[in-house]
């Protein structure tokens, strides 16, 4: 307790909260000015994120309904783009992922963080490049105007990213820095970068001529600071989606409600992304944990005390 | 399943996500041109708000320790305003309160929300009055200014209320109405007003001389919408804390680091509230009920298809 106490009194935690804010406010400024509408947070659902990397189960049981806790929006993203009065929503959308110790230790997990998480319809990922592009370099300018003396108080100087932000193809990277290519090149980098094609999820959308191709990405934080967002363009053919799930492993019963829409053949078209919003104050900030920007963090493995 | 599907594609739905966004916005904006800091939220927890009404656990295990969904933010808000360098915090804190089923009649109720839930450090209620009314305002204003045709769409009628709003006792508004002065004022109120002293949990201050008046508000919306916002100055004092915990039958052992903290003499004096996002969307859009404002509503003792 007292150490929660220590660090809520932190000098540091000041400078830390009002670059948060800042960029917080940059974030919301730039989506509304883009015309992107906000949606609210989905907590529990009986139909979540399947992750494709182990954890615990996170659920609770409501007159005679498992409901699981939200680890990411994205089928929920989707299904709101059925709506034909917009085309482009974004959710301050807090997850849960009851992940195992280890991942405590790598400077960028907790078991609970939020993302702003975006997702177009009829759009492609250049599209969505180019919007998240814009949203960092809002960010950027936005906290160094307002925050100059908390930046200085927390000797963390930053320079604002030129656009377009550079895009890499991950075989390009690992032919030249080998697997390890996520850590060497955000070693390498100056500014935030991105890199396309990840063999992941069922949901992100597998290029039909080139199997094994996918059309989708991370934005990686330079200095070292690693991943920073996770998306790509969507699967929405209901046989795609099936034989992606069978290929994973995925219990096709926990999604009975989207495989539903699918067959019905009504999941938009869409592309979108989630960008971690306590790893992007570590990097703002220049912390090294993400523990070090939460007044109550939850470390992978760590005990609470409140 | 066909239901949401309709509810996803229903035209109401664009107006009203397009106000949603307009009033978060306006949200945002005044709290940082007011100053105020933006916590992130918190999901899980070893201690969080008892409520004083009947409800179901919602809890998860985790490395052997139980944790708590948020049913408010009151407690870490107040822990947060242990931080020198800053005296306003608010937070977007989805909560979840696993309702009995009645409360899904109410029009008001659903058991997974959000609240803007703000809390201010050495200062009084009036103060805290003076920087609510200003964000109600902001928000009509820039509603009014942004979305006059979705406004019109839903056949919405709005009109800026004065400052500063109302100020009623509740005893005053009881001996003119009798135990059911909250729904009767609300319906013919024509402003949102506040209103002053309710028996509550253990942490609204009592006041010291005149036992059995407390130092906390409602905000009510107009027209018979009821309930906005609720809050109070709190009690910061260990003795006072145990007193009323006893009282309420609250279970010590499930506030143990609030509890250590308070002992300490260090839970810092404030006051706050959180005002309800979905129940001022349903105002705002003129809506029946807070499912109507909800792409994916969790009413109370409704099965959940998504």
């Amino acid at each position: 307790m007292q150490h929660t106490i220590a660090r809520l009194k932190d000098a540091k935690m000041t400078h830390i909260l009002r670059i948060q804010s800042a960029a917080l406010k940059a974030v919301h400024d730039y989506m509304y000015d883009s015309g992107v509408v906000q949606g609210m947070p989905v907590i529990l659902s009986p139909e979540t994120d399947p992750l494709n990397h182990p954890h615990f189960d996170a659920s609770v049981d409501y007159y005679g309904q498992r409901l699981h806790l939200t680890k990411s929006m994205i089928l929920h993203k989707q299904l709101s783009l059925l709506n034909g009065g917009f085309d482009k929503i974004y959710v301050m959308s807090p997850n849960v992922r009851l992940e195992q110790g280890e991942l405590g230790q790598t400077g960028r997990h907790l078991f609970e963080f939020t993302q702003v998480d975006i997702e177009l319809k009829e759009k492609t990922k250049t599209e969505f490049i180019g919007l998240v592009d814009g949203m960092i370099k809002n960010v950027f300018e936005f906290v160094m105007r307002e925050c100059a003396a908390d930046l200085d108080a927390l000797g963390r100087k930053l320079t604002v990213p030129s656009l377009p932000l550079k895009v890499y193809e991950s075989e390009e990277l690992r032919s030249e820095y080998g697997d390890d290519f996520e850590t060497i090149a955000s070693a390498r980098e100056a500014d935030p970068f991105w890199v396309l094609n990840f063999p992941r999820e069922f949901y992100d959308r597998e290029d039909k001529q080139t199997r094994g191709y996918y059309h989708n990405y991370d934005i990686f934080w330079p200095e070292g600071y690693g991943e920073a967002l996770s998306g790509g363009e969507r699967e929405w053919e209901h046989d795609e989606i099936v034989r992606k799930m069978r290929e994973r492993g995925t219990r096709m019963d926990a999604f009975e409600t989207y495989l539903d829409v699918a067959k019905q053949g009504l999941i938009p078209r869409t592309v979108g992304g989630g960008l971690g919003i306590e790893r992007m104050v570590r990097y703002l900030t220049g912390q090294k944990h993400v523990r070090d920007v939460t007044l109550f963090p939850r470390v992978p493995g760590e005990r609470i005390d409140f």
